[in-house]
């Protein structure tokens, strides 16, 4: 594909990155450590759940014939707990005392709740309620049939699905593994976070904002530092990172100066370039490529370019190739509050914050100052609002569209019940 | 507070868990582990930044009197790089060749991009652009300014403050220490995840789908198994619970059955309860209480209960104690495509999916039998409706409250960009 001087369209640099990009291999791992994975195996259930009816009441089972007409006093034959057999079937104008999850004895067909009996003596209670066949039972297999494919492969290991784990008593699964994830940020004005203070250089935020972007995923990156723009020194680095990651993250030097010597050491290095810039805004120059061993991102030098570019791009490549069929972030709907001014020819995307109107629904407002420089604004941003391409600018009031940042996920509680 | 047979109204037993738990106190972690966590100090720059004007663009440094007309030639005194000092001031005539980033000489105050000019030969450059005092240059102190408070305690650390922390060259950083959590499953029911299967138990999800949700807020939580229904055996598995933990969650137990201990032994234990019912479906049976060392969630037995009560209240607490101000899940508004009946006289919380209508907004369906026992619900859902008391049932096509789960915080790639 050919597109204009303002790069690839945000969309068809997304299909691209989704359709080259496919879920890696299978390992298994303990339940334990399985949540967020996910799910390469059919499964199947060995048992039926419940393996028989049982009461789902604190209760008496009973035959529901003999509590047709109430009140009636019935002989108590025994008393059954949860996880104990029962000693004796029901016959007529018997009961048996039982409890939650604990099953029904023969010939018992419903369950009278404790709160509708009186004891009247050790053996004998008085039912004050009816129950029809069936009444607070849970039937043999209801949650379950031995047999049944209970998990499908493709399945994300959310908590419940770790419930349904331990449920089939599986102790090692089968996902896809993770992704292992590289960054390297480049630029000689770069200062390492632990080197001295220099007055000519800026500190490299970009390594541990993309670090803290991968860890959110669930896989811990390796930090490959700083790689200077000294030719053999950057080869070198490049080459570490491109072996030992399935996915390598590149920080700096893809624009268009002539110390920027990364793209065509990639090259070098047998990096295929898929595309090189996008119409968007923060993020211009991102590079995306792939060679033998994995994939390679070059995102912008500036903090706040490339982790928009990790939202748009890099995260979905990792949670496909996770496995994931849900790979993108979340978007909702909001109302802009104030009007923006956005670039007439590349998507825009502006850190905003959200809040609620009266009815609940969503506001966005943006975060201040939008210099791709300015992390800050990656901080207290809740969402990426998305300007297409075209519109120059949005007025207050205008319905927009907002991808969802990781602190949107949850919100303070004072508004908790506001709207019931 | 005295409340009706049905318990505590949800919103009341929420605001008495907030009002009981207070943070945790500071631990110092290395910034590589504090994604996710919570700042406990202010903290300010030492320096500005960038320390000096730079150059927002590869091109030449000028003096905006010299390109008020152009094009106009003029000598190019040096090639300046990001991170290295320039060596001479600009007179009038000259330029320097200036890379992104790279400080501007003395006597400059805009740049013209590469684009904008044609180079005559070693040191003689024809700029066609001219530049405004300003342009393209960004100020000393433009991200920062030494002794600026950039990140205030409570911040919570998602990757854009992990990004300023790494500005702020912060190695090590005060945060609110995480809560150790222990889960503990009680009843004779219940086969552990390695035990053989016995035919008349089902096996404990509890213990690990709990684990899940704990694991999800980054917090690793003790497995302390299964306690039986045997006075002595689990008063010492709920005295090691509370000894450990800051917050005990136990499952089961807390029915109005006579085996269930639980109750009365943490009150032996010390515990005072704060509330025992919640006016809620699932869930109604949940204990809240407190002891000198920490609390105590008795969460009911049902697997989705439990799993609800957890996300509604003990979620909460959890982040409370982490020091987040946002301790809630995110809620949106939906329109739900199928009638529900509700209970009466109980908030009733329906697993649903979610999907969007060709306009973006969200519809939501039931996941099906709504069973408490049913845990495929939950590994399916990817939200809680929120149905209110009194309502008894809602009609398809009205507006509803979704409360979003984990895995509602990703979608599918096929939609992004439907709705540009």
């Amino acid at each position: 594909m050919v597109f204009d001087e303002h790069g690839w369209p945000v969309d068809a640099a997304l299909r691209c990155v989704l359709e080259t990009v496919s879920p890696l291999g299978i390992e298994r791992v303990p339940l334990t450590r399985a949540r967020g994975r996910v799910l390469a195996e059919d499964l199947c259930a060995s048992r039926d759940l419940p393996p028989s009816a049982v009461s789902m009441m604190d209760g008496y089972a009973v035959r529901s014939t003999d509590v047709a007409t109430v009140p009636v006093g019935l002989a108590v034959t025994e008393e059954i707990c949860a996880g104990r057999q029962p000693r004796f079937a029901l016959a007529a104008g018997q009961c048996a005392r039982i409890m939650t999850g604990a099953p029904l004895p023969a010939g018992a067909d419903g369950v009278v709740r404790v709160e509708g009996s009186r004891r009247l003596s050790g053996d004998q209670v008085e039912l004050l309620e009816s129950a029809s066949i069936g009444h607070h039972v849970r039937p043999q297999g209801d949650s379950m049939r031995a047999g049944d494919v209970v998990m499908q492969a493709g399945c994300e290991l959310v908590p419940g699905a770790i419930g349904v784990l331990a449920t089939l008593k599986v102790v090692q699964v089968r996902v896809h593994r993770l992704p292992r994830v590289a960054i390297l940020s480049t630029g000689d004005e770069l200062e390492a976070l632990d080197a001295p203070v220099d007055p000519l250089k800026i500190p490299d935020a970009n390594s541990y904002a993309l670090m803290a972007q991968v860890q959110a995923l669930g896989i811990e990156p390796d930090l490959l530092g700083i790689a200077p723009d000294e030719p053999v020194a950057l080869q070198a680095a490049l080459a570490r990172g491109l072996e030992i990651a399935d996915v390598l993250l590149v920080s700096g030097g893809f624009s268009v100066g002539e110390h920027d010597y990364v793209q065509q050491t990639l090259q070098a290095l047998g990096v295929k370039q898929h595309f090189g810039r996008i119409a968007m805004r923060p993020g211009h120059p991102l590079m995306f490529g792939s060679h033998a061993g994995g994939h390679v991102f070059g995102l912008p030098g500036n903090p706040v370019s490339s982790m928009v570019c990790f939202e748009l791009f890099v995260l979905p490549a990792l949670r496909r190739l996770m496995g994931h069929r849900r790979v993108c972030r979340t978007e909702v709907r909001a109302r802009l509050l104030e009007p923006i001014r956005t670039h007439p020819q590349r998507t825009e995307f502006v850190r905003v914050r959200l809040t609620r109107d009266d009815e609940g629904r969503w506001l966005a407002r943006p975060t201040g100052a939008q210099g791709s420089a300015l992390l800050q604004s990656m901080m207290l941003a809740d969402g990426l609002l998305r300007a297409p391409v075209g519109a120059g600018g949005l007025a207050a009031g205008d319905e927009v569209r907002v991808h969802l940042l990781d602190q949107a996920v949850f919100r303070v509680a004072d508004t908790f019940g506001e709207h019931t």
